[in-house]
């Protein structure tokens, strides 16, 4: 799926071009792997902006930038990497990636499936970790408040912030999801943006206010939860998804002087820093999975020709957590 | 001066009345103090809103707070204070002041004048010191950026990061604003923001991006140094007097994404935190001030009938340095 033009707002069909190509010849010590599936997350709209970002936008007529799970189906004298391994890396929108192996690494499928290494496992689950951890600084008694609270990123945090004795609450869009926090995922409370207004939910939920505010959203939830920050509070600044097909200025928060008033912070992160930490990350991630402390649930399409309808699911939010599409050519 | 009514937007002169007491007498343990000169600072317009902040809002018909240094004239077995001392506090905007100590502290007019203990050695003083130092973090070889930087806040924060060894730029309205600033306090660059665009100058004095910036102002400004933000740069939010008067919402920064891409972080502070501290900063600036290293303009205007016009000039910008009203009855 190549990046046919740089969209303005929601990216439209022809946003991207499918492309068949063959398959090239392996130079010396280069492999070919097979994508089973890849991952679709907010961020790659940021990435096809022209603009200074923490990585470079993907080219016009490149293939488009996605994490990726997959085999390696031939291996020419590659010294790290034989056919048969299943590796995790940046294999782009397509069926099949040929590679040096830079930024590949190599995954155990009988201890996870294959989608929860690019979700729990991948950079969602560790954008998760080390946010909500190293930026959030939890302690017990916190109260946390996250948006996308049902998301790929979201549900791990909060999850996270529960094992570590925080008091969480979640904003979500639409009863099945808030139900999901609640029910399944043990939040204390979860407040649904769509339905209800989102400072009284803010008010009920978190009487005494906010520890630590984790936002992937932006716009208007980070302005009402900036309003009832406690003393000393953070705010993890991850994504901003309500802003990324915006036409017109992004809408800064009008409430940033509320970090004045409550000696608080607010602090961007990208996960890509935390890159010599994802070991560490994933291994505590998986042994809670194992405890059956940390629930994880991939919502898999199937196609790499229904890709566009799958992206636009990330911005709709008709998905139930990690989004993944299945592009093996079978 | 007592305040009448909530300002909305600018205050007004029918916002403070003027009013003529008894001096009440003496309890036990109370002293009477007279003060000489009244601090006049951007955080009184905040005090005037009826909104929950830091401090509590100044009451209708209550003495408009004002920082103060007067001399107690009579001391009814105060424990600590007696006549002649010279004390500086919250005095308000009064002649007289009738306390029991809470917050008053004696100071020694041989080692600076009184108008400097309302400045440098004061409040201001105080704010930029442990602004720049404990949430600025500031290191040798920073970019430092301040706005406000002819003011009481601002013209210190420049002068202790050049002390500290940082490449220093002012933001200032105004070419005697800018010329001081790089003539007389050592700034490395001056950007005068009514007559200069403001994102080319960011960009022509700090060619490598900003490692901190310390914002005094607030809006557009502050937007123009966040879309220049290094990598892990420190945004201090200390005021942001653009916004104080608005009679609408108040202009959050747009660019507050580059906080993500830059992993920055932007800390809201309040001086009165470092309470316990400010002997120490008093101590070393007082220091700095001796060794000719920072220096400090108090810009003084006398009577407390001309407390309105001198109160507009904090918005309006029509000042040298530290802006002091003489209120002394003589």
């Amino acid at each position: 799926m190549i990046l046919s033009k740089r969209p303005v707002g929601m990216p439209s069909e022809d946003t991207w071009t499918m492309q068949e190509a063959e398959i090239p010849s392996l130079k010396e010590g280069e492999f070919l792997i097979q994508n089973h599936y890849i991952s679709l997350d907010p961020a790659m709209r940021g990435w096809m902006n022209d603009t200074k970002s923490y990585i470079p936008p993907v080219a016009i007529g490149d293939v488009m930038r996605a994490g990726s799970i997959g085999t390696v189906i031939k291996s020419n004298n590659h010294p790290k990497f034989k056919e048969g391994d299943v590796l995790t890396g940046w294999g782009g929108v397509q069926q099949y990636d040929v590679s040096q192996g830079e930024n590949y690494y190599q995954v155990d499928t009988k201890l996870a499936p294959m989608p929860t290494y690019i979700g729990t496992l991948g950079m969602p689950g560790m954008t998760a970790y080390f946010g909500i951890l190293e930026v959030g600084k939890i302690k017990e008694g916190d109260t946390v408040l996250v948006s996308g609270a049902a998301g790929a990123v979201g549900s791990i945090v909060g999850q996270i912030a529960k094992i570590k004795g925080c008091r969480v609450v979640g904003i979500a869009g639409g009863p099945d999801k808030c139900t999901y926090l609640t029910e399944e995922l043990g939040f204390d409370g979860a407040i649904d943006y769509k339905n209800e207004n989102i400072h009284s939910g803010i008010k009920q939920h978190c009487p005494k206010g906010i520890d630590v505010y984790f936002d992937n959203v932006g716009g208007d939830i980070l302005d009402a939860a900036l309003a009832r920050l406690r003393m000393h509070a953070r705010v993890v600044i991850c994504g901003a998804i309500s802003q990324y097909n915006n036409t017109t200025a992004i809408k800064g928060p009008s409430n940033y002087l509320s970090l004045l008033v409550n000696r608080a912070t607010m602090q961007g992160m990208v996960v890509l820093d935390y890159a010599k930490k994802y070991g560490e990350g994933a291994m505590q991630m998986g042994q809670w999975m194992m405890q059956g402390k940390l629930k994880t649930r991939e919502d898999v399409y199937e196609g790499i020709e229904n890709f566009y309808p799958t992206f636009q699911r990330l911005f709709t939010g008709e998905k139930k957590g990690k989004l993944v599409l299945k592009v093996i050519e079978e």
